[in-house]
């Protein structure tokens, strides 16, 4: 077991009306100028906006709004969003969304208090010192940003996506009402399961050390998370279900799980923001096209390790195991070959340009060179 | 799935020079004057104390220190250490040992701001409105106290033995070094495996409704701290096994696993109370002695549940699966009969007394009546 800090200072305000509770948590910290965060316009037409500004306007809130995040979230929404809110002098940020507009926030916060330019911090060029206050209502349960310090931006005229963390990010509170989510389409509750599983196979995957404990929580999480999701499908509105997705989600991404780990990297997430850096595809479709093939890659350099994952989940092993793995992904609707999403096989040598370029970035990803990575989404290919 | 807040801003600062580096953090909050609480000789004996001291002094802090504190910790010694601390002016304290000298720690700084007798507290007469920050170095690994929000407290003269919770007393870090653990002795070990695996017990079978993340979360933790324990006892200097017992012990009980439960109590302590209180004997004995009792009575009401407990943890079921519990706690040199611990079967009616006028404080244990609590400690007896 490695030597760790855990401190995760985020506040989960779970069920009925989360969404309303959480703005006397923003009252009480005294805040006075929120700026609401969204997406497209699904959180006006649900009403969830306009029963948010009620309750700000009850509570004597001030407020101003940047919309329009979209789903892969770019630097120049955020860029101008962090222009908005300096102009309006904003004290606090207030997500309503999925991961894309949690982690925009995340972004726009670290950018208003600082004097450069926000894609610094993602390059590495600079470390912010503070950052605005940050609450979330969540409307798509998949990423964990809600209760997490990280945030990734897509810088669209470079074509690079690119993660960040720092504590400074962490939500002050996220507010997560199930109710919210049943009416996620079939096939975002599934790119919403890929996210979520990824987040745990990752650091199963990659760690060094024998660590019991985390094995034994990933699998209890990767089963749920796996079981839940069937039951979305055979009925998106099963609260139960999407509850204990939602909650399953977070704790798949909060640190909780990586707790000890020695290295634990991400090539999985590593491979996959090129796709949707390049392709502009859904995070979790992206996923679950990289996924099998990295398993199958990884399978040969550590079989062990692959099959103790695949008898626990599918009760198989070795290619079939992986195979096992692909089958379940496609059950619920997911692609899971580069051609699936329209990606021709003579695009590899392109997409691992890109992907090289964001390894560089980190110590984590030596062994990936262009053989491996081609190796690897060549076992994408049909 | 009950709705919940989940809010657990308890830093944890784990291995090395643990006990040395959340000085740094008492600092950098701002307090000036530290006291600290710890049991006996062994935290001077093992030069802990020493080191500690020498970093408060470099850091420039003042402190001030309240030894004495007893394994089950009594009202009239906190209430001591609530004057100590008021007659120096300390801003913060600082909880050098395990469970029962953070329990302590937490009772002095609900009490140090509140002009009545600490004691309310417990009885419910009265809720705290502030409290000391508290810091805590854990040199013994089971009750989980250094990462949650509870405090356990006896009242020698009333013979009584109570627990109290506020959020005002999450630590506000603990730092966790297993090498401190590594001198525990085997029936410490033992005990505080009892301890930890009561904290998740109580959960997993006193919720009402279907949890399965809670569920499988509560397996995978429960049988990592018995291959943990059964290593120590081979082994007591295997750092890997105490590293993960400290952070599953503190898993156990930092809120993780109680997520979403409906009506999830305390049976076992309530019962095992008593018993330490009556008789002073170590919280995680009377609970060896309790808990398959317990078990026993509660596999006629839910024999299913009591069933997938057995079979996952011993792969046996029924009353073999309840023997089989009772003799792995055996297996690791803890008594499982009150006989074992000098406790007369005649005593069951006193005790029940005892029980009782615990029961009643809450609503949580409407059913455990006179012919109830009877019937168990009866199966605790020979």
């Amino acid at each position: 077991m490695q030597d760790f800090v855990f401190h995760n200072p985020t506040k989960i305000i779970f069920g009925d009306e989360a969404e309303l509770r959480i703005i006397a948590d923003i009252k009480e910290a005294g805040y006075q100028k929120v700026m609401l965060v969204y997406g497209m316009n699904s959180v006006k037409a649900s009403g969830l906006y306009d029963k948010i500004v009620r309750r700000l306007i009850k509570n004597e809130l001030k407020f101003t709004d940047f919309g329009g995040v979209k789903p892969n979230p770019s630097l120049s929404h955020t860029q101008e969003a962090i222009e908005w809110a300096r102009k309006n002098g904003v004290d606090c940020l207030l997500a309503i969304g999925g991961g894309s507009v949690i982690d925009e926030t995340k972004a726009i916060a670290m950018g208003v208090p600082y004097a450069g330019d926000v894609w610094d911090f993602f390059e590495k060029k600079a470390e912010p010192l503070s950052a605005l206050a940050i609450f979330a209502v969540l409307t798509l349960a998949a990423t964990g940003s809600e209760m997490n310090d990280g945030s990734v931006i897509t810088n669209e005229s470079q074509q690079k996506k690119y993660a960040f963390s720092t504590p400074l990010v962490f939500p002050k509170a996220s507010a997560l009402n199930p109710a919210l989510t049943l009416s996620v389409s079939k096939r975002q509750s599934a790119t919403a399961a890929a996210d979520a599983m990824s987040h745990i196979m990752e650091g199963y995957f990659t760690k060094k050390n024998e660590l019991r404990l985390n094995d034994r929580l990933s699998e209890a999480l990767l089963k749920t998370i796996m079981a839940d999701t069937q039951k979305i499908m055979e009925n998106p509105s099963d609260y139960e279900a999407r509850a204990s997705f939602m909650w399953s989600a977070t704790m798949a991404l909060n640190g909780i799980l990586s707790v000890g780990l020695r290295e634990c990297s991400f090539p999985n997430h590593l491979l996959e923001h090129s796709l949707s850096a390049l392709y502009d595809i859904p995070h979790g479709e992206g996923l679950a096209i990289i996924m099998p093939a990295w398993l199958s890659w990884f399978s040969q350099r550590e079989p062990k390790r692959v099959d103790r994952f695949c008898k626990k989940l599918f009760k198989k092993s070795g290619e079939e195991g992986v195979a096992a793995f692909e089958a379940w992904l496609k059950s619920i609707g997911l692609p899971t070959r580069l051609e699936d999403v329209g990606i021709m096989n003579t695009d590899i040598p392109k997409i691992t340009t890109n992907i090289l370029a964001s390894a560089e970035r980190s110590k984590s990803y030596k062994e990936y060179d262009r053989k491996t990575v081609e190796d690897i989404l060549k076992r994408a290919a049909k």
